[in-house]
């Protein structure tokens, strides 16, 4: 691949704290050792970007710098491989996938215990790494997600984070094919891909919670029973949908206080509360933690963390056979600023893909 | 058995509410379908039926009754069996255990999900079922205890309740052996059994945390490592004995809200904090039960109900073997209440075991 | 219900060792402690009734003896409870099925380790017991199948033991939700209810394995890759539709001892091979078990007894729901024979449940 | 570190086929993308050295060629950093230890379901990769095993290959803290270090099996009870000291195809036999693995390839903590040809660690 340029169109945060992007021209990166070029082709926009642009983001330590390039829903091509990658799997010509966590050290005490999401060295795209707005990128060959050959790179890019993130909460909630699962937040972002995986590919039963108006979408992704939960009785309702015995897995992919107090109400005994949307401003515990019904439900609270390499491979395959499926639309480079600004006031529907080379 | 006495001693709450029992005489039941008539010759007392005595105990939803027969820590021998009993393993003449919960109904979703502790049908001896402070007892075949050949009676009834209680903690830890769990309240009456149990029978290394004159008891349990929590430095301290990552399992043995909301930050990456003490009056959640942390470090909180039957035979099996011993003192019938009033100032030491025969 | 008659309608075994039965009026019985008497409507006809009644089957220890009421697929209402049954979850009214396994003791140490099926105290449904081709039996209200509400008693039979074990079987495989698992008897009595209930109820993709006249079958069943295995080429075929890994788990639901040789060259390093099929005659090892094999690849061979009560429950689950469904026609008593004689001459094509009130 | 020499002693099979070794001085090489430079210390000696070296190892696909380095239990101190390794947490003067397999690739399906044992690109150390029977050699930075700071280097290298494989078997075995678990050659290289680990560090109860005169170093290492297969009534001894049940998991650590045959008669129901030793010469099945009795015991066979990095870091803690000890004599690299010369005639008792600098 000769054709590698000299430079090449990037999107950088150019007043972090703000909204405000801005296209600029880079200089094409050498890939390192172990490490492999990237022409990216499709990046998904998320709203986690928009928290780091504009430093509202509590999760992070730092505040964004000038220049950042963000993104972290990356998908294009190999173009060039670095030393020392001869003995790995990944060639030039493959399409591979960038995801939040753009690498991880792989000798650390929790890469050892295969905790990808807790590498105290990871790198995360989009902040303090070079994501993926941009049409070149480096990744590690062991760390970028290879892609299905017949996986649609626009349809691919919203699965590396969103997707991995609901199947990993998915595959650690304890139900099993046959199991009713409730869903907090089942016709947002994370919700509606959670209904689709959880009903479609892993043969669980699904009970959508959300606002009256997402019951189309989280009852055609696959909710068997929907919950309006402004109506106040949504452990009544689980309760009935389940034969008085409550759910036995409660998935809380909203950021509100409120859903995780309400969330071991619609437990099963045994169950397990899955948290995975992150409130924002100060921290409150869950406010039905208690030890005492804890103990006598013997019931399981648990976080997780974002998915870790071989899920993103399996949620990928989800997507390539057609058992999820994201809403997007395209867009340029040139128009992420207009799209930040929608999402800020809450505007946006569905996922926006932005198309590189457009 | 032809020497099965019309009448037998019993030890009744007379006036519950009260620290108060006494002695009677009881008509000798028959066992009814499925169930085997015990012999008891030794019964634990135990702080739980010190609660249900008074009525002091939040667990519980009804008012105890006066004439009720406390006690949930049997041991005896089997000396007539019921009707429909012959298919049984349980023969005349067998050793077996009455437990906390006597009975279950076997076919209640808890029950076929393998879930005892959590029956909708359970009964739970001494309390609105006849336990074990008197000569004679029912219990189902299928569920007292069988007790090892050479383990002694009074040996094995503290082991019915507080052993097996630590034990299924311990194997819901999620800790593998060669791992570290921190007990919390290492030095008291569940937790002197949780060490042993984990260092001598689990392979699991040990942190005791517990006030500074519970050292020697935890140490001699097998706690590799002991800290004063008076001290304030419980997380430095666990972090200094694991290498910086903090513990796998914590194990929260005591009653204390302090010490649920202290647990969380003992904790290592991916680990659990296992639930079994009860904090007494108002419910309050676990203080640290944050959602942030919890995904960010993919933490586990569980709640663990009373151990199962099998749990209870592999208990017994452990103290068979020496591996777990606990300090207890004989008694006689007519002395519980002394025994209740030294509980209730909080001065007694050890465990103690009516002889039911002295 | 006052109306239980005195007398009603059973097939017996007349001359075991001959394919021949007979209608005949027996003594309604009274439930013992613990049981319940069910008043059956539909009794599915299963291979393994054919094998008892003809004492052909190398599966059991003695032979069946003159007057024995065959059957163990029986679905009916309760209309009487034993003693003891009070605490039971099962109610006069109740439909409830009857398993091969009728009874066990819970209480040895198979039971208590969770091992209903290898209980060493079970009685067999139709073998020593009587069974369900009769108008009335008995079973222990622990033990009976609940029915749910929505599925009919003919539908409901044929799953309480050929569901049931291929069910327990794909749950022992190891395969998770999106996990080839490949079929060897993929069209058969066995095979097409475990097409429908992995492909459909447990996410699972499917490769079915048989002769070509069970291609349709198979792939209306769930098969989304179908293997001629007469052809002679399934490892090649195999390791293509799994991009040339092998399938992660194979059931070997056939009694040929060619299958067992041919399964574990068909699976993927760290895959599983289920043993569910039993082959007659001569016993002999599967040809392929090699130990430097299995080391190299990490691989598993596990045989999988029949189902346990849970997992009974669990497959009517999928059967009310319309996961699982069996081709079946409907029989009188009185055509028994005939119908052993087909299935003797390998004539019978789908499912017959006996109506046993026509 | 300026002190690196350019050249360095190695040993070298000088003549593969034959037993011969030949010390020779080599151009220490820099390391590559991803690798650190290791001075070694000490290299265990091993029986798969043997085999390698003569060719006589069926497990191997190539002949062995002139020069190459043997030994893949090698341990030493880092003394440079490739390119690429900044992010790791391995750091210049980290001791660490080099294992059978010395690399993966980290990327083919194997590594990503955390196979190591089976990864598709994997390099063996002594076999086409320069092992550790020298001063320096290169490993990658991810895949260098850390060794613990108290663990004396001699006393680590024995247990990256042997120690490693048993607690791997152990760990794969299904066999929980006081469950039973017969070892097979419990007096042998594997055996001995499976006793200690087993009863020492995972509570589990170790039966130890082999020819009498391993009786004192078996009952030394943790065996419970000792069979001497020799005398034909194994599984007789086995049923007795389990209360007539067979064990919970049987360890086949011998190559003998006999030792297969008769473990499976060994086990409990429920319960699995662990392939780990290799029988030479012709594949032979496991001549007890029938389906039926697969199926009516429910049991299980697994083959166990060699540890994960994982289980290595856990193997040295157990070493570290004391808990599992081998007997070695140190030697120095002139004398490796009659070390393996006294192997060859089975004359060598003990395991024999070369001192690289002596």
């Amino acid at each position: 691949m000769g054709d590698i340029p000299k430079k090449y169109k990037a999107v950088i945060y150019d007043e972090p704290g703000k909204v405000s992007t801005k296209v600029v021209e880079l200089e094409t990166p050498e890939p390192g050792p172990g490490e492999v070029l990237v022409n990216l082709s499709h990046s998904g926009v998320c709203h986690s970007d928009l928290g780091v642009m504009t430093n509202r983001w509590a999760g992070l330590p730092y505040p964004t710098q000038p220049g950042q390039v963000g993104g972290h829903e990356g998908v294009g091509k190999v173009v060039k491989l670095g030393p020392g990658t001869e003995n790995s799997s990944v060639k030039v010509g493959d399409r591979v996938g960038i995801k939040w966590i753009s690498a991880i050290c792989d000798s650390c005490p929790a890469c050892l215990a295969g905790h990808d999401g807790v590498c105290f060295n990871q790198k995360v795209s989009g902040y303090y790494t070079p994501g993926t707005f941009q049409q070149y990128v480096l990744g590690p060959a062991s760390y970028v997600t290879p892609i299905p050959e017949s996986l649609p790179s626009d349809a691919a890019a919203p699965m590396l984070c969103a997707g991995v993130t609901v199947y990993s909460a998915l595959r650690k909630s304890s139900a099993k094919a046959g199991d009713w699962v409730a869903i907090l937040g089942a016709g947002g972002g994370l919700g509606h891909l959670a209904c689709q995986i959880a009903s479609r590919g892993m043969g669980l039963r699904v009970i959508g919670i959300d606002a009256g108006n997402k019951k189309d979408i989280a009852t055609e992704c696959g909710a068997e029973v929907f919950i309006d939960h402004t109506q106040g009785k949504a452990e009544e309702e689980v309760k009935k949908a389940t034969g008085g015995l409550g759910a036995q897995a409660v998935l809380v992919l909203t950021a509100a206080n409120a859903a995780y107090a309400s969330a071991m109400n619609l437990l099963k005994f045994g169950g397990t509360c899955v948290c995975v949307g992150l409130p924002e401003g100060e921290l409150k515990a869950i406010a039905t933690a208690y030890p005492q019904f804890l103990v006598a439900k013997a019931q399981t609270i648990r976080g997780v963390a974002v998915g870790d390499r071989r899920e993103a491979i399996e949620t990928l395959e989800f997507a390539e056979r057609g058992v999820v499926k994201t809403h997007f639309t395209t867009a340029k480079m040139e128009e992420l600023t207009g799209i930040f600004e929608k999402m800020d006031r809450g505007e946006l529907v569905g996922r926006v893909v932005l198309d590189l080379n457009a």
